[in-house]
């Protein structure tokens, strides 16, 4: 009578975050790949690109040119997903067709969306940012989230919720290699967060605690999905990745959103960046890619959204064997449930035996 | 006071079958690309490759050899990410922590993978199969499904639920060109079926109707989203897609799933899987890549499971704008929620107008 072994028999992992399963088949690792390969983009990339339309005091596509920025530059999304003015829809929306009413349930958006470029270097990524450079970044973020708010409060502009991500690389749709994230601000709270904000209060009803405080205190004391922490913050795989190298740093005390933090916390947040970044660049000695986004308390939080919230950061990469060999979340993922190939704690054990400190392009 | 235009403004749709919200901006499309960029498969494929593992007569990876087959072929996967033997999990998993037997939930998952070779030919796709061939192709899902059926009744398989799909081109991950198409059969619904099964439940508690029955309803009625219709099914531009030419054909009257299907089910099945894909072919002039699949009753179904299945199968193609670009899935749509760039009417007009019969590489 054979063992349950959780790192060669098939299981499925619930996500308590996302009220969904995902499917782990860790001996599934071992088959060969024949399939698409991404390209590794080259070394040779400069300093400052004439033709880039992130880079300091170039034109933009839309006409107008970027301020020669010597750090972190903020501006509007030239092609925003989502527009401050437009005209808006009822709350709920009459069609006159009773069966419309019931399957067509539609809502008007407005927000903003803006891109932060993270320095003025074309060529450089977060994993090859000095310290106080990333410092900065928290800083940018920061200063957004509470501009927005303000904006919303005092201006009446139609901002509930800002989500910060960076979709860094080819494989990931970035369309400019220029070291940048995005902000997308909408009157809405996105579907990923209202779910997750669910959860929390679902867990809290039920338990008297947080969801995220009780996950970091039992990763803590586990300690065999920690990819690296500090005062401030734990970066774990977690327990229920669907993304083969998936992380996620979470706060270790409750804090609701960037707007808390104190600079020993903008501190840590830009350190923790900064090596798991390193660490993911190591893993495959390539620019590795990934959508990465933070999740906190909306803007202007009420006294509920504020007390579930706790922030935390999900990065999801797409590499799983090489450089060059992706994971693909496709047939059976989108029409039955993630599958990965690797478990948790296998993926978190390479990350955390990688360097984190010294990015392979100065070892060579 | 300008009128809310839903070919202009942006705005968030239901998707009642999943539960969860999309963002459409049909206003962003117009921005430029200058991303990734997919690679077209050559049009020199030949009819047979001797170094195809699933070519006729051919060696396989594991050793064994296919044989000669004339027309559909099912084998087990050789890589399969379930297997029917393996130790369980005890139904509710005692960690003996408290903390972990709250966070971590955890299921064993059997269960059996295969792979479906729609045409001994190489180098042809379902929208280049004759009729016939393509009626083979649904014989052969519906004689699987009804043999795990007996199999999971008679001898006591660990088989719950069959999800037959199929991952076209290497965008989608696919790694062999020949034409194919998998079924992972597992002992748990897998989670996105059983979060439809549930909306379908709900749906018929409060409204003594099926959701599908009504939807199907509704689109015949308004025929702004139709891409194409037969006696027994429509192909639609779901009301809340996702992807850019992301399409449903769903039976007109209720049919639990391929078992079920008369002669004139298949007959109309395959035809407008032919006229869907030529469509899709001949919308950018190349082999369109895509992930489809059927959603059906589980096997051996419960009188209430078989009572909310109503048999739809899902096509989820990436591409937006050309051979080349496609829509990426990624920053916003992994942290906030899914977002497209033209609405589901402009898609279903676009492919309504195609040619559904004449293949374009016929034309040349
Ligand atoms: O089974 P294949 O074709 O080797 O693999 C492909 O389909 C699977 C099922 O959707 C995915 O899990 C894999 O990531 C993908 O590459
Ligand atoms: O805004 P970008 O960088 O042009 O576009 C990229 O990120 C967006 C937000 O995740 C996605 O909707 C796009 O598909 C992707 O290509």
């Amino acid at each position: 009578n054979q063992e349950f072994d959780f790192t060669d028999h098939s299981h499925r992992r619930y996500n308590p975050l996302t009220d969904s399963w995902i499917l782990v088949s860790p001996h599934r690792a071992k088959r060969p790949w024949l399939g698409q390969k991404e390209t590794v983009a080259k070394n040779t990339i400069p300093e400052y690109d004439e033709k880039c339309f992130l880079c300091p005091g170039n034109a933009r596509v839309t006409g107008g040119a970027n301020p020669k920025y010597e750090s972190t530059y903020i501006f509007q999304n030239d092609f925003a997903a989502v527009k401050t003015e437009q005209p808006t829809l009822p709350a709920h929306m009459d069609f006159k067709d009773p069966l419309k009413n019931k399957l067509f349930k539609v809502e008007s958006v407005r927000g903003n969306c803006f891109v932060i470029c993270f320095s003025p270097k074309h060529n450089v990524t977060i994993p090859q940012m000095k310290h106080d450079e990333l410092v900065n970044v928290v800083g940018a973020w920061q200063q957004l989230y509470n501009n927005l708010s303000k904006e919303a409060r005092d201006d009446g502009k139609p901002f509930k919720y800002v989500q910060i991500f960076e979709n860094k690389g080819t494989a990931m749709g970035c369309s400019n290699l220029h070291p940048h994230g995005q902000a997308w601000c909408l009157e809405s709270i996105p579907s990923e967060v209202s779910q997750e904000l669910k959860s929390f209060q679902k867990y809290k009803t039920e338990n008297h605690c947080d969801l995220l405080g009780d996950y970091v205190k039992l990763e803590l004391q586990e300690r065999t999905r920690i990819v690296v922490e500090n005062d401030s913050f734990v970066c774990v795989v977690p327990y229920w990745a669907v993304w083969p190298f998936e992380t996620m740093i979470v706060s270790k005390k409750k804090i609701a959103s960037v707007a808390q933090f104190n600079d020993k916390e903008k501190d840590d947040l830009a350190s923790i960046l900064k090596t798991l970044t390193v660490k993911y660049d190591n893993l495959f000695e390539c620019s590795f890619p990934y959508s990465m986004g933070l999740h906190q308390a909306p803007l202007n939080a009420t006294g509920e959204e504020l007390e579930n919230s706790w922030f935390h950061m999900h990065f999801y990469p797409p590499l799983l064997r090489s450089a060059t060999v992706r994971k693909f979340l496709v047939g059976f993922e989108l029409l039955g449930e993630p599958q990965r190939d690797l478990t948790a704690e296998q993926a978190a054990d390479r990350l955390r035996a990688l360097d984190g400190e010294v990015h392979y392009t100065e070892k060579l």
